[in-house]
């Protein structure tokens, strides 16, 4: 029997993204419309003989996509969210975790205020910490009307672009990333250049990651973090981001020796402002990447493909990856990681002077 | 704002089937047709100030419940399923279980082979056990369309059976189950007596419990042991029992000593014979229950409701609750407890030679 586009999705998530072994302990979480994969993934977890244990709705700090129960427990919960010790004695005594995205209703905690999410965020924290801090961890978006809808798409459609973008020739993706993290991983100093756009960054000393699904799944960036304290210039972004629950559009930074100096933002430019705020490591640069997967043609609003669109760069504001500060180099540290996204159809990337990427073809390929 | 039928529903489950403090850890056990009973237990528990997690599908050793996942996971397993080490902490580190049968296909189990099954149980045991150890374990069904279905019942129908029959005056009803749960804690002997039935069983030192929500939910019977040996007669049971996949109907059993001797079935009687030759204790009466929720008018083929319908008996064969044998008295131990329910309609039911029913009316009252 031809396997279905979901059950290719999840063996290309274990080819990929995760390893399993027999009698590992697998907890899952998962919403309600996810409940194709979640049975395709049980389907596989039985074929290697691995445990499964499936949540309904997400550990995540971030709420918004917890789920609408947790949305429920939260809106009347009058006093300051704890953290579930028994959820945390199950994700200590697992292997690996699988966080599947299939949002029921992108605004869920409509009715949650704003300080029981930061608390319900914090409670979350040491789960958090234990998830990440394991090697097998990982996140998927399986295609729901939530997420179809905050694309603009209808379902179909976004089916199709989820399927397109993930069920790729991994193993070729693979090899053309490698090339990119390489050349990142020798340069000194990148620059960007285009409309309203001169920046430059030192990459001394960083280290490049070739992303081929180790975080979340599709893969397809290569990405690195700039020397604090090097980042100079101007940028303007014009892909819009999700930031405290608000489209930000055509932001525009500049940026001192690392430190946003001054910001504007076309649409929603309180929540940038809100996020800058957040913290002393919110208005500096954590990461740079390079979206490499070309099957991602538009913006759809979810960061797991925003950031990989091909054709396009990100610079973080807040928290850097710790695998990708050198060694003797600061790591940025903040509660936040927000991803602002570069079009490079009009403009230039430079890797010491070498151009690498115009108009948004790759130069060295 | 006046509170839904799934609110109150879970009112009535807080109120007469389980107690839950702020600051306890909730572990909930659901399957996607239930999640506005989800929704509405988790505003609650927000309002308590405790911490719900939620498992997708149903820990049960009876797999043919647990979700179509877990069944699509058996399917392809191939070996010998293990504990779940990590349910097994979560379990561990809760102080209350609400297991919400809430099922998507009565038949999800088709393709799982029975060995797989039985050894899945096994594995289940465990977990099991930590959860029925508890005082705060509570089973509640949520209407779905397939007990709908299997109830021969279109979902709004059935939704109106669960309301029914959940949403009672528990006061008034708990006082009339405990005038019953005293006439059968005195006595020494019942007799049930009818057509192609005529049955003693001595409940001599035996504990009788007045079930007020205290295991599933709706409430609505009264139960005990029998003495193990001193079970004699005939019995015909009129309404039909789900054993092993199959709807038997009209049983008719012939006991002496405490030991079936006879046994028929107009329909399935295979399955009836499979049960029966478990093991030692399966051809043994483990309970003795009277049905008192009278809003429960028909058979729904759902355990949780039969053996509380009005008008009825059920003897189950199997296992005795450890709370209904009296000290020195010995309590029956099976692999199984299966529920046999016999109508009053034409019979009576006589305790220390009183009628206390007659014709499906208590006399007693």
């Amino acid at each position: 029997m031809p396997r279905s586009r979901v059950e290719r999705h999840v063996d290309a998530l274990f080819e990929w993204g995760i390893e399993v072994q027999s009698g590992d302990m697998v907890t899952i979480f998962a919403s309600p419309p996810s409940q194709a994969f979640v049975n395709a993934l049980h389907a596989k977890l039985g074929r290697i003989g691995a445990e499964p244990v499936t949540i309904t709705g997400r550990p995540s700090s971030n709420i918004g996509v917890a789920g609408e129960h947790i949305a429920a427990f939260l809106a009347n919960y009058d006093g300051t969210p704890t953290t579930p010790d028994h959820l945390q004695a199950l994700v200590e005594a697992s292997d690996a975790f699988i966080v599947i995205g299939g949002a029921t209703n992108m605004h869920s905690t409509g009715r949650v205020p704003r300080a029981t999410q930061q608390q319900r965020g914090k409670a979350m924290g040491p789960i958090m910490d234990t998830m990440m801090g394991s090697e097998q961890a990982v996140l998927v978006v399986h295609p729901t009307d939530a997420y179809a809808q905050h694309a603009g798409m209808s379902l179909p459609e976004f089916e199709d672009f989820v399927y397109q973008t993930s069920l790729r020739d991994w193993a070729a993706q693979n090899t053309r990333q490698e090339r990119m993290r390489e050349r990142l991983a020798a340069a000194e100093e990148a620059r960007i250049v285009g409309p309203d756009t001169d920046l430059t960054l030192s990459l001394a000393g960083m280290c490049a990651i070739n992303d081929i699904g180790d975080l979340n799944f599709p893969p397809g960036e290569v990405y690195t973090a700039p020397v604090l304290d090097s980042v100079n210039g101007v940028i303007s972004f014009d892909k819009p981001t999700m930031m405290r629950g608000s489209e930000v559009e055509d932001i525009h930074l500049s940026i001192e020796d690392g430190t946003v100096r001054g910001f504007s933002a076309r649409r929603n430019e309180a929540a940038l402002k809100s996020v800058l705020e957040t913290d002393a490591g919110s208005e500096r640069i954590g990461e740079f990447g390079i979206g490499m997967n070309d099957a991602i043609d538009r913006v759809t609003g979810h960061i797991s493909f925003d950031e990989k669109m091909g054709g396009t760069i990100h610079l973080a504001l807040g928290r850097a990856y710790a695998k990708t500060v050198g060694a003797g180099r600061e790591q940025n540290q903040s509660a936040v990681h927000i991803d602002l996204i570069k079009g490079m159809g009009e403009s230039r990337l430079e890797l010491d002077d070498d151009v690498v990427q115009e108009n948004g073809e790759f130069v060295v390929e």
